[in-house]
């Protein structure tokens, strides 16, 4: 039986649409998820911008089974994560008892003052659960199928490191690459026509242009190995025979 | 008078949702929007699904002055970008002629034949305008306020260098950088009663975490220099006073 589990994100933060900060975590959260079996459907980037975060929180944890957010959660004025999605869930954003303890005491042992400001980062929504921040303590959180995390990249991925065990995951899409030493333009007839013969597999083709050539990579993705074999051979025994005749049309 | 132009973004390939292919596109385009005066709002990336591709342009080209995309306009199956943003506008998608002769005239001066895979790269949706391919000759296009581009990153730079002249610019957000010792925390507080006074700037503040501890770019974005001067000079001074009461309060 094959089960499919999917999943979006949502990178919050005016600073990655001015190009000021690149992202660094798409392609972070992507590698996971696909290790782990879990498709990865729909990425948004929006500002840090109230109604833009609810609208995208509730559009994508409406459509796929997890959501995950990163950005906007630390002390400042612009971090309003926790505020929109509290808005999103229609619940209070709250200061979360066991955050503001563990925090106040952090605090405290260090001789540093508890501002306002880093009480922001106990607040969350009303009913959240805590993801764990090995790296500086101010938790993440999820409620319902949302996990809210760092944008800060090596505090993003230790929280989600904690997440990961607590997905369910699906059966794991499957892939093996077969290099092709010809352009699109060669290939693209017979390798659509292979596809539509293995209507259980998804074939893609990711062009590379170097030194004024295209070459291709082929993939092939299946969540069964049989499934994927099949499709490979016919891939691999098409780009043999394109090669055979490129050579035979060579002068001697 | 200050002009607001916006526009988003919307990437088009399951290898960057899968982790395959690592975007290079975003971070491009938003620091080329943020040169010439565009505030790039939003990020999509979809997978290669028609309906998909339809929803996410539809949505974005009624709400943004332009719609950017990337991705999925070469000559194999999994190529539906055409397609899909001329079911967006409801028109056909058709061999363009003009594209079509190029094509076929370059083809056969380098002996290559004009497969159907390479026709392919000829369609765009009826009434459509070509982006100059400089790179590799298959055109771009653009129809309405969609431009559609290439996801390979130097044919989408070289793209996007021809679009850039056409099109409407708005006031530029010009920005400052001052460069803060102190965490979040320390200073979350006294900036976000700087923003409240200066509610024609967006002050965004920006940890870095590095050999354990936080230090923070604070970022002052404003349309007129006068209100941005005003509120860097606010942040400076408050980063200053920062810095001196720390040292008084070192041991001698």
């Amino acid at each position: 039986m094959t089960d499919i589990v999917t999943a979006a994100m949502i990178v919050i933060g005016d600073e990655i649409l001015s190009g000021r900060t690149k992202d660094k975590n798409i392609g972070h959260l992507a590698d996971i998820m696909t290790a782990i079996g879990i498709d990865l459907k729909e990425v948004r980037i929006v500002p840090d911008e109230e109604d833009e975060i609810v609208a995208a929180v509730n559009a994508l944890r409406a459509k796929y089974t997890y959501v995950f957010t990163t950005g906007g959660i630390g002390p400042t004025h612009d971090d309003i994560t926790a505020d929109s999605i509290s808005k999103a869930f229609g619940v209070p954003c709250e200061y979360d008892p066991k955050a503001y303890a563990m925090m106040e005491a952090n605090y405290a042992s260090r001789s540093m003052e508890f501002t306002e400001a880093r009480k922001r980062m106990a607040r969350m929504p009303r009913g959240a659960d805590h993801i764990a921040n090995p790296v500086s303590l101010a938790p993440g959180f999820r409620i319902g199928n949302v996990h809210v995390m760092a944008g800060v990249p090596s505090i993003f991925q230790a929280m989600l490191d904690n997440v990961v065990p607590t997905l369910k995951t699906g059966t794991k899409l499957i892939s093996v690459t077969i290099e092709c030493p010809f352009g699109e333009g060669t290939i693209g007839g017979p390798l659509g026509e292979i596809q539509k013969r293995h209507p259980d597999t998804i074939i893609g083709s990711y062009p590379k242009y170097l030194d004024g050539t295209f070459r291709t990579d082929l993939v092939v993705r299946a969540r069964s190995p049989k499934a994927l074999e099949a499709a490979r051979a016919e891939v691999a025994s098409m780009v043999a025979g394109l090669a055979e005749a490129a050579k035979a049309a060579r002068p001697a």
